[in-house]
C-alpha cells in the first residue's frame, strides 16, 4: 500500500509509541494526585508541556492540552468570544469546518460573523481583512495553512493588522504544526490550535497555545486540570506521545521540507510528461507534500476509487471527513472552474513516502486517466 | 505499592492495551476515509460502539464517543439546555465538578440552576426533586453514583418523576459504569455520561449515551464524525480499548462486586478491631470498593501522606483533582461533623486489590492513627 493521505492523518511515530506504552501500562498514576506514585506522570506532563512550548517558541504555561484540533478551535472561538464584549468575529472562507461551524454556532447565539474571501491561490489578502475590521470585531481567526490545498496564509501580516486595531488573533495551525517552522512570538498570534495526529503523534490529543494575558472561558468545565482551563484527567500517554512526535518532526523539518518539495516536483513533472491536463491548486508558499490537483473533465471520486483498487490512498472532497463528497468549500472559494473542480484529488505525502511511491502514483493516475 | 485509588483512575486492562497497539501502530487509517485501508478501523469503531451499547442496554446509534467524562457531562448539560426553550436546570449538591461548573456556566448565561440537597447518607430524596420541578425546568441531572462516597442514587425513581412532568433526565454515570449493572432502558434515563479510565479503559476517551429522540447541540462543532454530533478524527485505538475494558468489567461485574464487598467488610472490621474511631460515609447501596472514612480528630492530609510514605495510594479531598484540599463539597453536603470531616480519606479498591492489600492498609492506618 502507498499511503498518500498524510493530511488526513499520519502514522504514529515509533519512538512516540514506545514511550506511550509505559504510560499506558505501568505509569498510570493520576497526575493530579499528590502521592509519590504520580510523581513520574506529573513530571512527564510537565516535560511534555515544555518540549511542545519550545517547538513553537511559546512559554510552558501558554500550552493547554485538549482532545485535538477540533476542540482547540472550538475552545479558541467560543471561549474567547464569550469572555469579552465585542460581538464580531472575522474568519476566512477556507477555514476548517471546526472553525466555520463554531462560527455558525456563535452566529446563532447572536454574534456577528464575517468571512473574508481568498485569491484563486487560496490566500487571504491582508487589505481585505483590514477593510472588514471595525470596532465591533473582537477576534480574527485565519488558519496558518489550509488542509485541502496547502496554501500558507500571511498570518504575521494579518495578526499585525488585527493588533493595530486592538483585536485578538487566533490561527488554526492544525495542518501546519510539525510541518513548517512556527514561532508564535514572531508570528505574533494570540492563540494557536494544533492536533497531534497530524504530525505523527497519537489521536485524541492536541493543544491550544494561549498567549499570556489572553483571557478565555473554558469549553469543558470541571476539575482544576490545565490550571482550571480544561477539565478532565490528563491523558498522559497521549500527551507524552505528542511531545515526542512533535520534537522529532521539528528537528528534521528543513530536511523533510526539501525532500517533500523534491517529491512534489517529481510528481507534478511526471504527470505533465504523461500529458495529463490538470491544475495544481494552492499557492507557491504551501505545506510541503500537500498536492491538490484538479484534472480536466474528470471525476475525482472515480479517480479516488481506481487508485484505491491499486492500493494507493489519497483524498477527495473535504479533508478529514469524507461524508460529504460534493465539491468542497475550499475548491469553490478559490474558483476552480467546474470542468476541473469535479476532478479534484488531494495527494498528501509524508515522512514515509519515497520516490518509488511517487513514481507509482504517477503511473497509476496516468493509467486511470488514459483509460477512465 | 498498594494502589487503592481506583476511583481516581484505574490501571489499563492488558487485553485492551494489546488490542490498542494494533490501532496505534499499523491500523492508522482515518475511519472517515472511504478507501480500503480504513475498512478495518471503520469496522473496529462500529464493533466498539455495538459492544458498548450492549453493555448498558442501549442501541448502537445512541452511543457518541467523547474525550471523557468531563466532556460528556459538559455536552449533556450545555448541549441540551441550549437546544430547548425551558431555562431551568436541576442538579444535586453532590454532583462532580464537571456538572456543577457546567451548571455555573449556564447560570452565568442566564439559565436558572437549582440544587437539590442530599441526606446524611449522601442520597437524593425523590420527593425533594419532585418539589423543585416546575414548568421552567428542562433538565434534571443526578449522578448514578457519587465519586467521593460511593452512594448510589435512586436514578430510576428520579427519572420517572422527571418524565411524568415531561422533563429530560441525565445521569453522570462516570463512576458507576463497569462497576454496577446498568441498563439505560430500565433506568429510563435520556442521557448518560461515562469515562473509560474509570473502568480500566484508556484515558482521553468516554461516551455519552443519548436516547433516540433526545435532541442536543454539539459541544465540539466541525467535521461530520459521530453523525455530525461530535467533531474530531475518531480516536480508534482508545475507543477499541474502552470497549474491551468495559466488556471485561461487565462480564465479571457480579463476582467482582461480591469480592470487593468482602474486602470492604474486612477493612472496616479490621479498623474497628483496632479500636479506631471513625464513620464510614455514604449509603448502604454504594459502589463496591469505594470506602470514604472520616476519622475523629484526625487530619486527612497527614494520614494521606503517611500512607504515601508506606507506599499506599489513597485519596483525600475531592476525587479526581486534589488541587483543592479543603473539605470537599460532598463531605459538607452530607453534614459530616467538623471534628470528623477533616480526617477524611477515600480508599477505593479495584480489580487488582487483594486481601493482603486490605490487611496492609488496616495495619498502616492503625499505625498512623495510634502514633500520629
Amino acid at each position: 500500500m502507498i499511503y498518500a493521505d498524510n493530511a488526513a492523518t499520519t502514522r504514529l511515530d515509533t519512538d512516540a509509541l514506545e514511550c506511550m506504552k509505559c504510560y499506558l501500562n505501568e505509569e498510570y498514576g493520576n497526575p493530579s494526585q499528590p502521592y509519590s506514585f504520580s510523581r513520574t506522570t506529573k513530571k512527564a506532563l510537565s516535560d511534555a508541556r515544555e518540549i511542545i512550548a519550545q517547538c513553537i517558541g511559546a512559554e510552558k504555561d501558554e500550552i493547554f492540552f485538549t482532545s485535538g484540533g477540533s476542540e482547540s478551535d472550538n475552545w479558541a472561538l467560543k471561549g474567547f468570544m464569550k469572555r469579552q464584549e465585542k460581538k464580531g468575529l472575522l474568519v476566512s472562507e477556507i477555514e476548517h469546518h471546526a472553525i466555520l461551524r463554531s462560527a455558525d454556532t456563535l452566529s446563532r447565539e447572536g454574534y456577528s460573523v464575517e468571512k473574508v474571501a481568498v485569491t484563486g491561490d487560496g490566500v487571504v489578502i491582508p487589505r481585505d481583512v483590514e477593510s472588514k475590521l471595525n470596532d465591533e470585531v473582537g477576534l480574527v481567526s485565519v488558519m496558518l495553512a489550509n488542509n485541502e490545498i496547502g496554501s500558507v496564509q500571511p498570518v504575521k501580516e494579518l495578526s499585525e493588522i488585527a493588533h493595530r486595531k486592538g483585536i485578538t488573533f487566533h490561527t488554526d495551525a492544525v495542518q501546519a504544526v510539525g510541518h513548517i517552522e512556527i514561532d508564535v512570538k514572531s508570528l505574533d498570534v494570540d492563540m494557536l490550535s494544533a492536533s497531534a495526529h497530524k504530525f505523527n503523534g497519537p489521536r485524541g490529543i492536541g493543544f491550544l497555545y494561549v498567549r499570556k494575558g489572553v483571557s478565555l472561558l473554558p469549553l469543558i468545565d470541571g476539575g482544576a486540570q490545565e490550571r482550571g482551563m480544561r477539565a478532565g484527567t490528563e491523558n498522559t500517554a497521549a500527551i507524552v506521545g505528542m511531545s515526542i512526535a512533535l520534537k522529532k518532526n521539528c528537528e528534521r523539518i528543513k530536511v523533510e521540507r526539501a525532500r517533500l518539495l523534491q517529491l512534489e516536483a517529481d510528481l507534478i513533472n511526471g504527470l505533465k510528461q504523461n500529458e495529463l491536463v490538470f491544475v495544481r491548486n494552492g499557492s507557491p508558499n504551501h505545506l510541503p507534500g500537500n498536492i491538490s490537483l484538479s484534472f480536466l473533465n474528470s471525476d475525482g471520486e472515480m479517480l479516488f476509487h481506481r487508485l484505491d483498487l491499486m492500493k494507493i490512498c489519497v483524498s477527495t472532497g473535504s479533508a478529514c471527513d469524507s461524508k460529504n463528497t460534493q465539491i468542497s468549500h475550499v475548491i469553490k472559494a478559490i474558483g476552480v472552474p467546474e470542468n476541473y473542480a469535479k476532478g479534484t484529488i488531494r495527494i498528501s505525502l509524508g515522512r514515509d513516502n519515497t520516490s518509488e511511491d511517487v513514481r507509482e502514483i504517477v503511473e497509476a493516475i496516468t493509467k486511470v486517466m488514459k483509460r477512465p
